[in-house]
């Protein structure tokens, strides 16, 4: 077992509040080292950005939802499904009561890469060492039961690997071939977190070093409508 | 870096052939210890199962995705998104044609959790330890680009962890709370194993032992017509 990937929670984080910076918070309660990825959570990234709204109510809960869409797909009872102005479909458009205050809510960050490119900026600062770094939500997902979590921003390492062109173990060229790692990296974070835990980032180390390199999810994984079939 | 997860290619697993034991080659080919997941891709339990058949063109291939597909849900070009007689959506109703020798296709298994059942009770029977089985298969997925590895079998592990009533860290209930961890494990295991590499299995270690238990993609995962919003 010396080969392939760790995954680590950073269990130390303290509670975070608006203006705290994720990087020096991260730097104390971790170690990190060339090439990790640190996978933090959607929910301590909005709130250090200051992106708490009061909700009084189960109105205003819906009318914040509806201004955080740019169209609602489908509706069911209370949920609502629905593209943000990041491009990202998901259930209420973001918006996220669970581990935030009560009467609060908890908006998107505006830039989800941006944050991404400020903690790893951050870290590098601090610390000297070159890291990627993923900002992951939890997103459901058409027919299968269940939520995953997903990668919403990202930086210093690739979101989607393109391996078109090269060819399989039969020397014949691969079709499916763009692989969303930051995806399968958020999903592996999640599996160390623990939603109860209050476990909000993660280190993963060991990944191919040619993934890293300079990237954004919004460029690389936020399907166009005119390439989309589901819009 | 003690706790956490390990995520491990088996690298000596020989190419496999119908007719093939899995759970034979898997023992001889790496080290297992209870409590670990051994993630399978679908392409070689095909294979192991002799779902293999002779396409002569495309129109073979268009002819057997159609046979394979209860319904379709989009078409572009070459491009069909149908739904299995498993109840997966997914391209080409899985029918595959990378890895595979040329003029052959590879089918789904007819029941993915049989398979990871069958595997998991073969290695339990040659080594004496208890893993849980997952059987992946690399999907695409609206709205966002790329592709990422989802469970289509499992056995000895939950499909779905239900957190529901569970309270977060200030004490309120959990909202969003069903996270479909067998998912997030394939997509862990699918970043060591390199679609150009060869590598068709990888081990797990560190899982929340509570999570192992009987269970079934079929039964935890694929979501019925009724409850879907996207059917």
């Amino acid at each position: 077992m010396t080969s392939g990937l760790r995954v680590v929670p950073v269990e130390d984080l303290p509670e975070v509040r608006p203006g705290d910076v994720l990087a020096d918070l991260l730097a104390a309660a971790c170690s990190i080292e060339t090439g990790d990825v640190v996978v933090v959570t959607q929910k301590v990234v909005s709130k250090a950005e200051g992106r708490l709204v009061a909700v009084a109510d189960e109105a205003a809960h819906r009318a914040l939802v509806e201004a955080e869409s740019v169209r609602v797909l489908r509706r069911r009872g209370r949920l609502v499904v629905s593209e943000t102005t990041h491009g990202f479909v998901c259930a209420s458009a973001g918006v996220d009561v669970s581990n935030v205050e009560h009467g609060w809510a908890a908006l998107l960050p505006v830039d989800p890469d941006r944050s991404a490119r400020r903690i790893r900026a951050g870290l590098r600062a601090r610390t000297g060492v070159d890291v990627a770094v993923i900002v992951s939500d939890t997103f459901g997902r058409p027919w299968r039961r269940g939520v995953t979590d997903v990668a919403i921003g990202c930086a210093g390492i690739a979101a989607v690997v393109d391996l078109r062109g090269t060819v399989d173990a039969l020397g014949r060229e691969l079709e499916v071939t763009e692989v969303c790692v930051v995806d399968e990296l958020a999903a592996a974070a999640e599996l160390v977190m623990g939603k109860s835990a209050s476990i909000a980032a993660a280190i993963i180390r060991g990944v191919d070093p040619a993934w890293l390199r300079p990237s954004s999810v919004n460029a690389e994984v936020v399907s166009h409508p005119s390439e989309d079939l589901y819009r």
